[in-house]
């Protein structure tokens, strides 16, 4: 793989869905599509605006481990990212990353209670093309 | 929500592509997309032939906890699933779920090493439409 980074992040960019995945606490993972990220950093920082009060917000709390996945249908290939999802609770960060189009999902506007963000950081991934699969650390390429 | 059976198995079999999910050994949640099922009993139990040595197989041996996932992009409706994934070594089902156009991603056909058939039996599942998800009991309904 050239340019995995490239390569990732344009999968990524042209995706409007990705599946975010938590361990709850029974054990057993929990798959949820999300719309795309609101940011993203490289192929290592990722953000999704979310509810509050959902439950995958409660998972990641308990238990930060997760992976996200980008699936592009079209050319059958894909990336899976494992690491950690925090909840965003500061402030600054979440004024910051608020746009007017969100007033429709959540009350109480950027200030408000539901409206929050998650913000995932990659350590490994895989990468899924033409049946084959590629693994690499999200800091070494 | 009336007749969830219908509902959701129609969801289902629209969909050519499936989300499945694992606990790898560090804790991590995995997903993988995968063919339709190419077997479903109501909504608890599916079937997907899939590579024998692959990373996924080694996964469920080790602990079977799992998720499948649907999502129908078009209404914007989705399904998750939780229960156990088996790995099938009975030769007589897996030679009763063969299809000779198998051959072309596995070989040694029905009776080689290649050839696995995965086994997920729901137990729970939670079903999105329109913003809002409904909890049920695959066997209660």
């Amino acid at each position: 793989m050239k340019h995995p980074e490239d390569t990732i992040g344009n999968l990524i960019d042209s995706q409007n869905v990705s599946f975010i995945s938590s361990v709850d606490e029974e054990g057993f993972p929990n798959t949820k599509a999300m719309l795309a990220p609101c940011k993203r950093e490289g192929i290592t920082t990722f953000y999704w605006h979310t509810n509050g009060p959902s439950t995958k917000v409660k998972q990641y709390r308990h238990n930060p481990k997760a992976c996200v996945y980008f699936y592009d249908k079209r050319f059958f290939r894909a990336v899976m990212l494992k690491g950690t999802m925090e909840i965003v609770d500061d402030t600054r960060v979440k004024q910051a990353l608020w746009q007017d189009e969100y007033a429709k999902y959540y009350t109480g506007g950027a200030d408000g209670g539901d409206y929050t963000l998650l913000k995932f950081t990659a350590e490994t991934g895989r990468y899924y093309c033409n049946f084959h699969s590629t693994d690499f650390k999200t800091h070494a390429i």
